[in-house]
C-alpha cells in the first residue's frame, strides 16, 4: 500500500536553540519511499549524518520566536508485514556485526534483570519466533496500554512495575525480555496508519531467523501500515529531535498519515 | 551570498534501469544548505547510503519511456573562498586517517608517473599553499581549457599529452600532481555562478594547513559561487548518475545557479 | 612513560560458549602502542570488528573445558595526563557528530534525572573544565570509593542512593552529571599503573574545549599512568568480554601494570 | 587446512621514514585467523585504523637505519575454496551498497574500455559465474604469466597491449572485464600454498549469487591454500606498505608459507 505520511512541528523558542532532528523517513527494510521533502520556516543552514543506527540526522539551530518543521514522505509498503513462526533463533556467533550491540542493556532496557522472568514468559515456546510471540502476548495480556499516560520515557523495570504505559513503554519491556534471551531487538518509531489517538508511534523488531521481524504488543489485530522514521537501543536513541538549551513556550506537533489510491 | 541551484534530467529509456544518483548537495565544509528538493517524474522508490567519499547517493531503478529528475537547493557560501600562502606541507604522520585515500593514485590520476614533472613545477615555492598554487598556474597556462572538448574522461597521462581538456581533465592533472608531492588532493563537482557555458563544473581541494583548500585552474577570476554537489578521489567516483544496461534514447540536461538577494 | 600491562583470563566452561573480547589496547588520544600480543590457549579463530565507538572487538567461539586469554601490551603514555582550567564549554552546534551520542542518556546514565543536581553542583563554576572538576570533587566528597563492593553495574542513580561504589559507579555518575549540563562525557576501562588492589579500573573522560580530557573520581593524586583498553557511553559498552550461555565453573583473571625503564 | 605464514620486511632507511602498512591477515570470508603476531625492531608506536575496504591498517614512523617488520598468523582455510557453476549474475539494483565501488573503473582498471572485449569473450557463457570462468580462462591462454616481469603496476590497457605480466597484472584484467559486464570484482592480495617462486602474490574475486567467489588466471591446478591479506579496487588500495620519503637503501622481504599439521 502506499502511504503519505507528514509531521509539522512548531515551536516558540525564548533563544535560536541547537536542536537534532530525525524527522525524515529512509527507504530500508520493508519500506521504499517514493518522495520526500523536508524543510524549515524561516530556512535555517541544516547539516546531515548518519547516526551509529543508520538514521539520516539533521543538525541546525533554530531562529528564536516562531520556528516550524516540516517533514512528509510517500511510502510503499507491504499490504500486510511478514509473520513467520519459523524463524528460529540465531546462534550468537552467527549474528552480523551490525547486530551485536542490540544484545546489550541499554538505558531504558535493563536487560541484565530480566533473564528469569523471559525464561519463564517463553518456557513453552519453541526457540526463536514463537518466543518473542510469546512475550508480545504477555505484554498485551499483562501490561495496559494507556496513550498519553507518561511523558517521558521510563524504563523496562518502571513498566514492569507500573503494569501499564505508552506504546514506548511497552516496546522497552518487549525488547529488553528479548535481549534477556540472547534475541537481538529494538526499537522502531514512526508513524501507524489508522492508529487512534493519531500519534508518533513505537513498536520494536526482534533478529530471528536471519532477519528482522516487526512485532508490536500495543496492536492486536493491525497487520500493516507501519512506516520506520527511526531505529535505535531504545528511545534514547530515537528521539524525533533533541533540543539543547532553555525553554520552549509552545510545542505543537500535528501528525497525519493518509492512504493513496 | 545565497545561491538557488537545480539540476534536470530528462531521460528516454527502452527499459526500466538501475540508477546511482549524487545529486544532492548537503552541507559541509565551506557551504550550509538551507533548503533542499529531489524528486522524479514518475516517482519510484529510492534507497539511500552515504558511501566511502561522504556523498549522500540515491539508488533506484527507473521506469521504461520518459523519466525525469529534479534536484534543487538553496546554498549559503562565503563571499570568497579562503586563500592561504602560509597554509603549509602536512606531514603524512599527522594527517587524518580520512584524509589518507586521497594521497593514492587512482583511475584518472596516474601519481605514480608525475614525481619529477611534480617536483619541477614546484621547484621554487614554499611547501603547501604555494606548490598547489604553483600547480595551478601551471596548468592554467601549459594546458587549454576546452568546454565541451571530450565526452569521457581521459587520465592525466592523458591531459598532459593531449595539452588541453574539459574542467574535469584539468582538474584531474592538478589532484595527479599534488599527490604526486604527497598533498592530498581530491576532485569536487558542482555548480558554479555565472559559468559559461553553464554545465556541471570540475575543480580541486587540496589538504595543507590542516584543512582543504579550494583550487580551480580554469578560472582565473572567479572568487566564490562554488556549491558542491559530491568529492572524490577522481571523477570514477563522482559521476552525477551511474546507470546501467540498455542505451538511453534521449538525455537532456538542465541546470541553473541563480544569485538571490 | 613506557608502561607494560597484562591481563590474563582463564576460564572453565562447560560447553563451546561464544565470546565477544574487547581486549586489545590500540593506539590513539594520549597513548602509543609499540607492541602488542594477543592469543588464546587453545587456539581458537577470531574475527575482529571495530565497534560503533571506535573499539577493536573479538569475537570467538571457546573450546569447552579450560580455556584462557592472554593479552598484553607495551603502551608509551605522557608522565602525567593534561589539565587544563581554561577549557571551555564546547556550544552544541560546534560539537563533532562523532561526540553527539555521548550526550544522551544511556543504561547506567540517567541523565534526564539529574539536571538540577548537576546544577546545584556547579553552580559557581565557570563553564567547561571547571564544571566537570566540581563534579569530580564532589564525588570524591560524598560517595565513597569501595573497591569490590559491587559485582555488577549500578546506574547514577542508585550510586547517587547508596552513597558508594567501585570505579565504575562514581565514573557512572560523573558520566551522567556531566551530560546534564550538555557536556559530552564518556567511561574508559583500562589499566591504572600502581592501583591498590590491582584491578582493571574505570575513570571517565569529557568534551570540553575541543577535545577529551581524562576525570578520575576515585584517584586523588595520581597525575598519570592510565591505559586505554575501551570508550563507551558506559559499562554496557565496554565489558572486556561479554559471554553468552550458559555457567562458568572457575573464572580467574590477572592483571599486571609494570613501569619500564 | 592449517597454514602458517609470515612475511619479515626489513629496511635500512636514511631518515625516520612515515610507514602506511597492511600487513596483518584477518579472520573474514573463507578464512578464520587462530592466532597473529605483529611487530616491529626496533619497537615503534603505531596507530591502526579500518580502511573502507575493511583492511586493518598501521600508521607508524620507523627509525632511521635498520628496521624491520615481522608478521605472523596462523590460518584455518578451506582444502578447496567454493567452485559453484550454477552462481548466477545478479542484478544491479540488488547488490549490497557495500559492493558498489567494486563495479566502478579504478586506477589500474579502465573498466570503461574493455566493455566490448569483455562482451566478446563471454558471449557464449551463461550470466554469472560461467562469465568469469571464460574471462579466467581466456586470460589464461592469452597472457603470459610472468613472475617478476614489471616492478610497478600496470593498468588493464597496458597488460592486455604487452601481452604477458605477474599475477598483479592478470587480476587487474579480469577484474575489468569483470567489471565491464557490471559483475563487480576486487582485488585480493595475500600468501599461497606451493607458489613458485615464493612471493607475495595478487588473485581476484567476483561477486555472484549474492557472494564473492575466488579466482586466479595465474594457477590452472590450485584449489586452495590462499590466505588473504587485504581487499581493495586494485593494486593501488592493497600496497603491503606504503612508504614515504627518501629512498631507502636496502629492502628485503621474506616470505614463507607452511602447512601445519
Amino acid at each position: 500500500m502506499r502511504l503519505k505520511v507528514s509531521c509539522d512541528l512548531k515551536f516558540n523558542l525564548e533563544f535560536p536553540t541547537p536542536f537534532i532532528g530525525m524527522l525524515r523517513p529512509q527507504s530500508g527494510g520493508y519500506q521504499e519511499i517514493l518522495k520526500e521533502s523536508y524543510f524549515s520556516v524561516p530556512a535555517v543552514p541544516f547539516r546531515q549524518f548518519t547516526d551509529s543506527f543508520g538514521n539520516l540526522c539533521q543538525r541546525f539551530t533554530t531562529t528564536a520566536g516562531f520556528f516550524e518543521l516540516h517533514s512528509s514522505a510517500i511510502a510503499e509498503i507491504p499490504e500486510a508485514l511478514d509473520v513467520n513462526y519459523e524463524a528460529g533463533f540465531v546462534e550468537i556467533e552467527l549474528l552480523p556485526d551490525s547486530v551485536l550491540p542490540y544484545l546489550l542493556p541499554s538505558r531504558y532496557c535493563e536487560t541484565d534483570r530480566f533473564s528469569q522472568m523471559a525464561v519463564s514468559i517463553t518456557n513453552f515456546s519453541a526457540h526463536g519466533y514463537q518466543q518473542v510471540k510469546a512475550i508480545e502476548n504477555w505484554i498485551r495480556i499483562n501490561i495496559a496500554y494507556l496513550p498519553g499516560s507518561s511523558d517521558f520515557p521510563i524504563s523496562a523495570v518502571e513498566v514492569n512495575q507500573r503494569q501499564s504505559g505508552v506504546c514506548r513503554d511497552l516496546a522497552h519491556l518487549g525488547i529488553t525480555l528479548c535481549r534477556a534471551l540472547s534475541i537481538p531487538a529494538r526499537i522502531v518509531v514512526g508513524y501507524l496508519l489508522d492508529l487512534q489517538p493519531m500519534d508518533m508511534h513505537a513498536w520494536f523488531e526482534a533478529f530471528i531467523g536471519g532477519r528482522w521481524y516487526t512485532f508490536d504488543p500495543t496492536q492486536k489485530d493491525k497487520k500493516g501500515g507501519y512506516v520506520v522514521v527511526g531505529y535505535g537501543r531504545d528511545a534514547a536513541d530515537v528521539a524525533l529531535y533533541n533540543q539543547f538549551g532553555p525553554a520552549v513556550y509552545a510545542n505543537e506537533q500535528l501528525l497525519s498519515v493518509e492512504k493513496l489510491p
